[in-house]
């Protein structure tokens, strides 16, 4: 018997002639392979994969439940048409409940629906087919995206300890001074930065930066206010910066000379605890810093130009007494991204009304604002609190 | 009329008391609509959204053609089932063909035929929406992912392009030396470095670094390496600094200072073009550097301890004469993982004997060694060559 690959799988008691049924598939030129046996059958299936099967129900002699679950032990899928005369229901039924797909009741010379079952039935299986390997397709670039996106992430968030580690542990305390601050990334890697150090004169730095974009390109640059927050510290009698102001000078030339794409803004203050004085200067860091004591709360304003675009701007210093018990809280202006308030003025006034209730801690003030229970914030977010207790 | 929501819709010209069909459905459970007209048909299907549309074709009045194509329009995925006595075979095909979803030769009394076929074709519709709705979620999830990792590569890609201009242009030519590199980055971020820069005595410094690990984390360091390289530019007379060893002591000091994760190899050369000199330190960087005249190529062997790891590891410089025309060609050792050969020793000989083979360029010897032809590279590649021609 020839082996027709694809094609249609016909069992039927072989009639010795050509039965009805073949001379019907022949005239609707389907290429079919006859088979008699359930042995036969399985073993076309296995070799040359039909599209269909049909099964001649009425005059087999072979158990067709059993040949029907053998069929679908091969292939889980496969098309099997009952084709009957008379049509007992019951019988039919119960095949299809074995897991025939269709059926037909063939009152003889009917091939226009004999051709339309049969190639309905192919294109349902070749349907289900397409859908799965559709299906499979969508799965395998999920899992592909999903890979790259992890390595990715995980880079980035390697990288956020590398910056995490680079800034000072929080909360820390000296001279009775603690400082404390969260950054709540837009992506993973921040360009918000926060530094303090003691001097070797004894007096206390403090400063918070926002450095223009965020993400990597942006963390970049924190990692070069690192490392001049370090020479600060260990060249502070050498350099010779005395006054806040002095020091934005000489970090805004340094930045200058990495020729970046980006810019910084940044609050820097100076406490002096003996004194209690604190000395500051602003490179356009925006919201201002606010001052708050026990009945009053302020912003530090006061003006001055980005760090890194200009060649030689100034930077006034300016000094204020601190109260006993003070809080210098700071932010960087991804905040006012999250505010509902129209306006930056009525922003501004907000983050001022709520330092002034008493919101002074930083998980305090992240969760009056919002901040904790925002998704996806925008911009990165940053808050930085210096508290002095006498 | 009762508006039954899913269920099935029964159209069939009404013959005031029930009809076979109507008792047949009302025995095996399934809640019906009937309806007589068009009109009502496919106002029914809008307000009540019936699971299945039974047509009892035979003593229809209205043209079934366009009762399925209005059907169709409201809803193309809807099943109908087309029931018939009489079984008019080019009826039944016209009607499939336009858009009828089965049929079923309705001899009389077979209701559990009829239960199968009616059940079969929801189970077959909602199989259907099953894998819309599956690949639709799988689209949108392919979405989300997709535009995540965009967002990630975006900002990792914005880092590489600062991380490239804090590099040296390539290729970059000063008294007669030419200096050409590219990185090939496992990710986007790289932990491999170059630089190239005249000192203020008129000799030139070069250097090779790879940061250990690789991404974002090691690209941070590269940055610190970057502002080391400036300082030393700028600070030269002062940090007196005169040989390439007493270098790399002062990069190990400083980055000491920040506390780092990661070290650093690095390979740092002193060019002096009026002596014919190189001067020369490694801090383990490895393969050693490669230097080629005409007629020989030699690795530029010499022991010393990684940067960022020892309080005070020494190291020594060497100075080699160089010929007229000299290449020196130095790789990080990322080079290694992309090399079929079995052993580093193997591995170094063949970058000795394709150095000495004359392919000398960075284009040349990335091709050459397939680096340019490899994929996913597992670790950064380096390709640095200095070139000096009389």
């Amino acid at each position: 018997m020839k082996i027709v690959d694809g094609g249609l799988l016909v069992v039927e008691q072989s009639p010795g002639t050509e039965s009805e049924l073949q001379r019907l598939l022949h005239d609707i030129s389907f290429a079919t392979t006859n088979v008699t046996t359930e042995r036969d059958c399985l073993s076309k299936i296995r070799t040359s994969k039909p599209d269909l099967i049909l099964l001649s129900l009425d005059e087999l002699l072979i158990d067709v439940h059993s040949l029907i679950r053998e069929i679908l032990k091969i292939d889980a899928d496969l098309p099997i048409i009952l084709v009957s005369v008379n049509g007992d229901e019951e019988k039919l039924v119960s095949l299809l409940e074995a897991g025939a797909t269709d059926f037909l009741r063939f009152v003889g010379g009917q091939s226009a629906l004999l051709k339309y079952v049969i190639e309905k039935n192919i294109q349902r299986h070749t349907i289900q087919e397409d859908h799965f390997a559709a299906e499979e397709k969508l799965e395998d670039l999920n899992y592909k995206l999903g890979e790259n996106l992890k390595i990715l992430e995980r880079d980035q968030q390697a990288g956020f300890r590398v910056q995490r580690g680079m800034m000072p542990a929080a909360p820390m305390t000296f001279s009775k001074v603690t400082f404390d601050h969260r950054i709540f990334p837009s992506l993973i890697l921040s360009g918000d930065f926060i530094d303090y150090f003691k001097l070797l004169d004894g007096r206390t730095v403090f400063y918070i930066a926002d450095v223009s974009g965020h993400g990597a390109s942006s963390a970049f640059v924190t990692v070069l206010l690192k490392s001049l927050s370090r020479r600060l510290q260990n060249d502070y009698e050498s350099l010779g910066l005395k006054t806040p102001g002095s020091i934005l000078v000489w970090l805004n030339r340094e930045l200058l000379q990495c020729d970046l794409e980006q810019h910084v803004t940044m609050f820097l203050g100076i406490l002096d605890c003996d004194e209690s004085t604190l000395e500051y200067s602003n490179a356009a860091q925006f919201p201002a810093a606010i001052l708050s004591g026990d009945d009053r709360a302020e912003f530090l304003e006061i003006g001055g130009l980005p760090l890194g675009l200009y060649q030689t701007p100034e930077y006034d210093s300016r000094s204020v007494s601190l109260p006993i018990q003070f809080t210098i809280v700071m932010f960087s202006d991804g905040v006012f991204e999250i505010m509902p308030q129209q306006t930056l003025k009525a922003k501004e006034e907000h983050l001022l009304s709520v330092v002034k209730c008493g919101k002074r801690n930083v998980d305090a003030l992240a969760e009056q604002l919002g901040i904790e229970s925002t998704r996806d914030v925008p911009d990165d977010i940053a808050v930085f609190t210096v508290a002095g207790f006498g």
